[in-house]
């Protein structure tokens, strides 16, 4: 396969955007360059998550179709929220390419940077209520302790107002980070740089 | 939403199959039945992961095309190997489901059930060959020390065989494990009886 | 010592039933070739760790002078309950050897093929009720953390009808699971194939 | 069962023996009245182990006849090294009971208590050669991650001049102090006042 | 003491900069009030560790006296080299504090927002030389299981080309660290709002 | 540098007291003397974390500094109390110089080397009030799992007596035996061969 000959594009400070190669945007399916193309509009570029799995189009486009569902908001659980979701169960995983990418996430969702990267950090000393750290402990628990899961906790957050739906969500993803921080890892996936300056 | 009031079904010994709601399968979209039906054909019965995860519709749909893609065997990493990388990252999160379905899906992919139970329980004295062994040990990793993974893991699958795309695929196979085995464990999911007697 | 000459005989699929070699049978002291006798008549066959432990036969014989004690049932701690523990401490452990005999132990003194699987691979999600979840919970943290042990745990099980006796049972079982867990592990000792097959 | 309303008597500084009842030395079977006189000879009482130990006297006797072959000096791992094991399994796990039994045992056995309390609280700065820290790396592997065991942990010990079956006694001894460690953690056993003093 | 009485002034977002109170600035002894002034003038602001560990004046005096000599850089030890160990050691504690103060620092230091922030998150994957990781490398290593530290890894890092006395201010940075870390994580500090935009 | 030509001194048993050169006493600066005369004249010897920090002669000045200012008794917080969290910490460490220096340092204070050997080896089973505990658990707390430290940490203490101050005494006592129990462990210091038989 020729496009698996490429070396992997610069994520900037001369480090590969992953371990794996990387085609080029032309050879990728038109679903993909559609959603690189989308991406540019949006975000203002190709987040190197796109680039560094498009090394697998068909991977990638599946991935991409059951993980942005897991990001719409609903009633008790909002945009910011499902981003608080991502980066506590990163910086648990240590995912450098997670906590940047879904740090700036947070702080456009949250329109407030410092708040947003407190909560990356360390949400426990973020000064939240007492509904989020309830939502933000069992997506660590479900990352840290899944065995010592119980139907208590699902109780819990229903008595901080979320419906079964919505605790489905908080565990679907944390349950997703645990598998997007391992790829990211492991793939060597470095975020972008235009990521460290956005939303400040 | 009507099917929320279900109580989830019984999966054998009182058990219900999960600690959500499962909808009635005659509610379900008609790519899910249809998926369900396939089941009955194959494997003789729906799988309590397909009834669990029915309680969102959607994302059953969507994770499950991710999901089988990682399953499809290539030259170097066969049916069986893959399902020994579920196994491998299912134990060191003590995934009661994940074990029981796929320590059975092992069984019949090697028809062998000694051996598959070995490497389901302990991999590292089932009397595997180097390769496998290197294979099982980086899926270990990435569940365990995702952090800890670098170039060399990628080199050194590459040495024992691998093409880069299947060193992917491990990768990808491992991380999704970490997905399913905290799914299952967080939302009760329990396997069915018929499981336990396969394949022996 | 002539018989330390000898290999380790196979357990099937190849691997030798310990890393050290293993005497005949017939060079065994008397008391050994009785016990050897008894299991070939009420299993069927005689058990690996029997073999691999005696490359030291006056140890094997004290030791399971012993550990035969532990599965005497009582009132309130049964045939049974005493293999939940086996089990649970080994799953700790990830310990291959005891998680197949024990395994199959347990579903013989169960009758019930799938809830002994179930408890063997994670009790807390197998449908025990209170009191044996209690027992099997202190089983746990005197694997893990037996330091945070206290007189409270003690007072615990108490409370659900054990004795003073029994309790202590619960201590020694699971003290003396990860006795012969660390055994099996570091001698290499490896199930009979027949375990696999047995009460199911 | 009368002598379990005894309460435990003292281990100095109000503290009981064991957190379960002890029963009077005059109501034990003869062997333990014998076992007791005889510590009395040797080391001038009667350790607080076999007291706590006598709430179930048989299993004392039993266990104590598998325990003290363990001590037995063989050429190439001496009383003094089989303490050392003793006292890095113990360190590991934090026995308050087999640190300050244990620890005595080594100044005795070493006739050089600075060494024995260094060896007791990290042998690993207590100056001892590449083969008693071979030794002791695989006693506190053995306790700490015994899957990880493999059959070159056995042939570097070979290496270093041990036969097999001394090998074999270093698996064993280390395991049973996670067994002891275990009971004394679990049961609440406080060694005797004398200890602190003994051999300094 | 009057000045304990005095509720923490604000970090930002309605959080207090301690769970302690803080006394007034003009209470504080000549030194500190000094120590104050120069902060404002060089960094612009006063930083919450100096407010927060004013509750304790000569304790804060003492220690900044200890702290600030470690950051003094050397031929073959950079300023940035220092904060680099500064934010390796705080991530793996996960401290608020410090991975914003130094982060900040860092990126001060480096002049280059993107790399200092990859460092701060995972130097592992920041692209860093082999000199810079084995620092960093001794870093984490003392953090998280320090009685591993051994001659060799003095040597290695000689043979990177530190000095002796460099090799131990790696040591003593980490090890100050781990003491910055806890006491902020247990006092409650939290970082002054100003840091997250410096140096962007 | 002349003085690190020097090879460290015998801490006894042909171990040298640090892994890193030890300067002669006449070179070191004039306070540094007064504080190893002073040293000889109450404890009757040097103590060796000094002569291994003499390496670094103005650190030491200022480290000791802070450090001592941590062990002056206040009302609620005795000179026992304050070396019981400096064994405590150190236990959990496995720092074989403090739990040597300070373990003698313990049992002068109390006056009871069999209740300081115990409270060493583990406070928790000692026999120590509720106060006591409470003390030592956040000490350790602060020691293993910083992060889940809170304000309720503070207000426990607080209700067992303990004033603000003496509450952020236990924090930055427990933190600075984490720098401490680091220092020792990575430089390879040794504690005195006289601090074993002192105060028995």
């Amino acid at each position: 396969m020729a496009d698996t000959e490429n070396k992997a594009p610069e994520s900037g400070a001369g480090i590969p955007v992953s371990w794996f190669p990387v085609p080029e945007e032309s050879e990728l399916p038109e679903g993909l360059r559609r959603l690189f193309s989308k991406a540019r509009e949006t975000v203002g570029f190709v987040p190197n998550v796109f680039r560094a799995y498009s090394f697998r189009p068909e991977r990638l486009s599946t991935w991409f179709s059951h993980f942005k569902m897991l990001h719409e908001p609903t009633d008790n659980l909002s945009v910011a929220e499902r981003e608080m979701i991502a980066v506590a169960v990163s910086m648990e995983n240590g995912c450098l390419y997670c906590l940047v990418a879904h740090g700036a996430a947070l702080r456009e969702a949250l329109g407030d940077p410092v708040l947003a990267d407190r909560i990356t950090l360390d949400y426990r000393r973020a000064g939240l209520d007492e509904r989020r750290c309830a939502i933000l402990d069992l997506a660590v628990k479900i990352t840290n302790e899944p065995i010592e899961c119980s139907p208590e906790d699902i109780e819990y957050l229903k008595g901080h107002g979320l419906t079964l739906e919505e605790v489905w969500d908080v565990i679907e993803i944390a349950s997703m980070y645990n598998f997007t921080n391992r790829m990211s890892l492991a793939c060597g996936k470095i975020p972008n740089e235009e990521y460290h300056a956005l939303a400040r």
